[in-house]
Formats: C-alpha cells, structure tokens, sequence
C-alpha cells in the first residue's frame, strides 16, 4: 500500500518550484454561479509557465534527479503540456530532454516543447508513444519520467493544492480535471497531507473526466487502475490511455467523485471561458467549468466553487472551432 | 488651467471603487521582451468586472452624484464598454440608466449592457450618438455622465494607477491605449500625485492610439483638445470622435508621448495575447501590447514595461479575425 506523501513533503516540494513557476491568480467568475448559486473561482493554471500546470510536477521530478541522473538527460512522453514543461524545466536545469508525442499532437503543442529546446519524437499513438519513450529510454541510457504516476510529480502538484488551500480558508469544493490523474493526485493530497479534508472548513475534491477518456472513473467502479482499450475526445491533455497506479489510490482515497462531461460540453465551457472570464483554455482546462456548467458537480447555493483551469496551449482552430460550436449557455 | 487632482482626491476614489472592483492581476509576459530584452507586464483589466477598465471611473462618477440626481437616473453615450460600466455601476446604485450607443456597436457589448439593466439607444455615429445622448439628457431630466471627461472619471481610473504604484515600486514604463484619454489621465495623474513621476523609481507613461483615431496625438501635435472629423480602426473603444479637454491637459503636462499603431498590428497583438498569454483582448485592449510589439515605445533592455490590456469585450468574429489575419510574431 501507499504511504502517503507528508505536509513536508508537499511543503518541500513546493519550496523548490516556488521560485520558477508564477502563484496563479484565483479569479471570481460569477457567471458560472447563476444557475448553481455558488460562488465561483477559477485557479487559472493556464497562466502558468508553459501555459499549464505540469510544470510544477516536472520542475519537482527533475529537482529530485541527482547529478548523475540530470547529466545522462531525461525522456518523457506526453501529448504536450508535459512536453512543454520537461522541456523548460529540464532546459533550466541544463539537462538534455528528449520528448515522445503522439502522431495526432496539437501542432502549437509540438513546435512549443521544440521551442523550449525539447527533442521531440513523434510515434503511434498514446500507447504507442508510451512504450517508443521506455523503449528510448533504455537504449539511449535517458532517465524516464512518467508524466503523471510518480511521487514527484504528485509532491510537485500539490503545490497547487497549498496556494488554493491558502487562498480559501473556509469550505469548499475543488473541482479538477482528470488525465493521468496527477493533478488531483496532488491537489487532493495535499490538502489531505494539511488537514483540509475534515473538520471545520472541509474541502471536497471532485475529479472530471471526458466520457471519451474515462480512466479513472473506470479505476474507481473496477477498484483498480483501469487501462482502455483506447480514447476518443478532444481534450487531448486528459487522454493517457490509463489512469496512475498511484493517482488511482490518492482519487480513490481523498477525492469525492470523478464525474464526466462530454465534448460538446467542453467546447461550450471553452466559449464560456473566452466570453465571458476573457480566458483561453483548452479542451483539457475547460472540463472542469464544464463539469459545474452542466451540473455534473453537487453544488449548493452559497458554496465557495474552484475551478482548475488547467491548460491554456490549444491550436488556433479549436478556439474557432468553441467559438462556432459551443452552446451559449445558459 | 486645471487644478489637478491631488493625492487624497485620488486615495479617496480608490476607496469609493475598491470593494466594487477587481485588483486585476499583474502577470509577467516574456514573450513580449523577446526582442527588446525588457521586463513586460500585462496588466490586466479585461479580467475587470464587465470586462473593462471602465468600471473604475463610471463607479466613481456614479458614487460622486447627489442622491436627488441618483433619483433622476443617468445617460451616457459608448462604443460599448463605458455602457457596460455604467449599466453596472448604475444597477448597484438603484439608478436607472439609458446608454446611447452607436448603431456600429458590437453586438455583444449592446447585449452585455442591456443585460446589466442599461435601456440602450442606438443611434448613428459616435459623434451623433454624444448629440444625441445630449439631447436627452435635457429632454427627460438625465443626468449626462460624460465617458471619459470629468474629474471624476480620472480620478476612479486613477485606483488603476495607484495599483500599479504599488506592485512596481521601480523605475517603469507604463503604457496605455487612448481613446478620450480617462485611463491614461487617471494613471499618469495618479502616478504625479504620489510622486512617482520624478526622482528615483520614476515611472514613464506612455499613451497608444490607433493610426486610424489619433485625437490625442493630433491634440498634443495642436497644443489644443482636437476633434475629428472621422475615425477608422477597428479598436472601437479608441474611437470617439474627440480627445477629452482635461484630458488632454492631463496627458500634456504627464504623459511623456503618444505613439499610434495600425489595425493590423493591433489584430497581431490580439493574436499574440490569445496564443501566448491565453488572453482575450478586444482591439482596444491589445493596442498597448501593438506598441510593445512593434517598437513604437522606447524601452531599453532590462527595463520594466506595464502593459495596460484595458478591455476584453469583443465579438468572437474578430477573435476568429486575429487568429486568421493577425501576423505571428515575430
């Protein structure tokens, strides 16, 4: 079983990515409060370094090598936020980072990890992307980085958890888009890790997944980390073809629930988000505003609501793509 | 000659807007120094309530009236986000507001502002719309709130000033899009009321108006308040038909230049703004980052350089717009 990761554990690892990466700002955005009641806040990640929020969890990964380790170079896999990040983070660290990426990647995602002085290979599909990286990894003696299933990038996420932990002081529900699920790994552990998911002040921690990509979701009815047989949706950034072993058991343990939306209700939280809280997010980021548009969280009125806005890289025809499609709601 | 407005005057709005309004965020943007080795800032007021810097001076100019004129109710004249402002800042009053727009308005300001409560008029041009907002006032009994003229818009714009004051405490270069001139008059006269004009830690502020509405530029080149006898851009918010008088006094005695940018620099800075700071400007609100972008604003390496991003209040067809026609940069 787990041992859980410890206050000083996130504390520690947020000490180390406080420095390079921004303290998002935590924005109201009532609109999406209207027919909920709620009092609405996004924690706007796509504002981070990168344009997301895993750099957090790859500054942490790549502070945590030794020496040896940074000097033989890192390689990862990633459909393009963790791309992003590897590749700045490793760039500040003077390491080498090669990047696997699937085929279908966004173009905007691919030429930004190149960009940031990444290596990119693109190969097959997620799964296929996934074993091309091991693959790599053993044959060019590069150190793997998983992109969402290690202590690491859970400790570094979790500094997300802190920030919004400080920022809210009273209840709360978090609600946090789900991939390989080390975003909510780490948001939830550390607000578990502080104390915030009991007593007085209590946060929820509520997972949103596409139903094209339902990993965990599968994860939690299976009672075990689920893999899928494949994904279709166009919130590439939550699509690995399975959930973490080790995400799994912090979900299943300090999350709430992991609920899902579908495309159409991504784009339209998409075309919310650019409207009306002047944002852009990308599929990925607007699942969770799609979650609370569309009722898919319990909500009640009065109720402290933060949305993780996870990502903001998207290419150009997506944006015209939620501007055109997307339901005004309400 | 004016009396300016003095340190307490603009203290003392701050106060009278400051639990109504956001302090909007100030976020670094590197991708902005790229080419100038300067620090730049974005600061953010479309994350502003109504999504524009307006509601400063319209709060503070609605807080400033007499309860008997409040009862008599309000009208102004806008391109749209002075309307939003004032149906806003009106509603929280209890007063009722008329806004008469011109009939080019963008649509979803005309909708944003009858959505706030406003009655909205649409009436020719800009410059007939003011006659037109006029005429009424006398005709019912309303009260005129002049959008950008009067010592009580500047000095609520001002909060904008003393915010940025505050979070830069070194030497600066702010820059502003122009329209009437309220925001750049407000920050320029704040910033010399506390002092931070001159000596150590002097900040320069420096105003953008389009190629295609350049009153104040023409007004400074005159050494009088200009009017025009057209306008042309599609920074609709920088367009009325004259630069504001104390305004203009403002900027002469404050402001160190005002430089001018094209629509199609403007629609490149939208485009920057979306794809790199995951940011909705309308043209208006990217016009300061056109002037950065594009070297039109003096900057030396290393310098810190605030970007006011003043407004993100557009129609999703000129969003389509930058991303198909806005130039990458660089």
């Amino acid at each position: 079983m787990a041992s859980w990761l410890r206050r000083e554990d996130f504390v520690a690892a947020r000490r180390r990515v406080a420095d390079a990466v921004h303290r998002t700002p935590l924005l109201r955005f009532r609109t999406l409060g209207r027919s909920n009641g709620a009092r609405p806040w996004l924690k706007c990640e796509n504002l981070q370094k990168t344009g997301s929020f895993k750099v957090r969890g790859a500054l942490n990964s790549i502070a945590s090598l030794s020496r040896r380790e940074r000097a033989r170079g890192v390689i990862t896999i990633s459909a393009g936020n963790h791309a992003q990040a590897v590749a700045w983070a490793a760039g500040r660290a003077g390491a080498r980072a090669v990047v696997v990426m699937p085929e279908g990647a966004a173009r905007s995602k691919v030429e930004a990890a190149i960009g940031y002085g990444a290596e990119v290979v693109l190969h097959g599909n997620a799964a296929e992307a996934f074993q091309e990286a091991r693959r790599r990894a053993d044959e060019e003696g590069l150190v793997f980085l998983h992109p969402f299933d290690t202590a690491p990038v859970i400790a570094g996420h979790g500094s997300t958890g802190l920030e919004v932990g400080e920022d809210i002081p009273g209840e709360a529900v978090i609600v946090v888009p789900v991939g390989g699920g080390g975003q909510i790994a780490g948001i939830a552990g550390a607000l578990a890790a502080t104390g915030r998911l009991t007593g007085p002040g209590r946060v929820r921690v509520v997972g949103v997944e596409p139903e094209g990509a339902p990993g965990m979701r599968r994860s939690l009815d299976e009672g075990r980390a689920a893999t899928l047989d494949g994904t279709d949706t166009i919130a590439d950034g939550l699509a690995p073809p399975m959930a973490g072993e080790l995400n799994y058991r912090y979900v299943a343990e300090f999350a709430e629930d992991v609920v899902l939306v579908s495309d159409a209700e991504i784009l339209s939280a998409m075309r919310l988000l650019l409207t009306r809280a002047k944002l852009v997010a990308e599929p990925s980021g607007a699942a969770a505003a799609a979650a609370v548009m569309y009722g898919r969280v319990r909500v009640t009125a009065g109720e402290t609501v933060v949305v993780l806005v996870s990502g903001g890289n998207v290419d150009d025809g997506l944006i015209v793509r939620a501007l055109r499609e997307g339901a005004p709601w309400p």
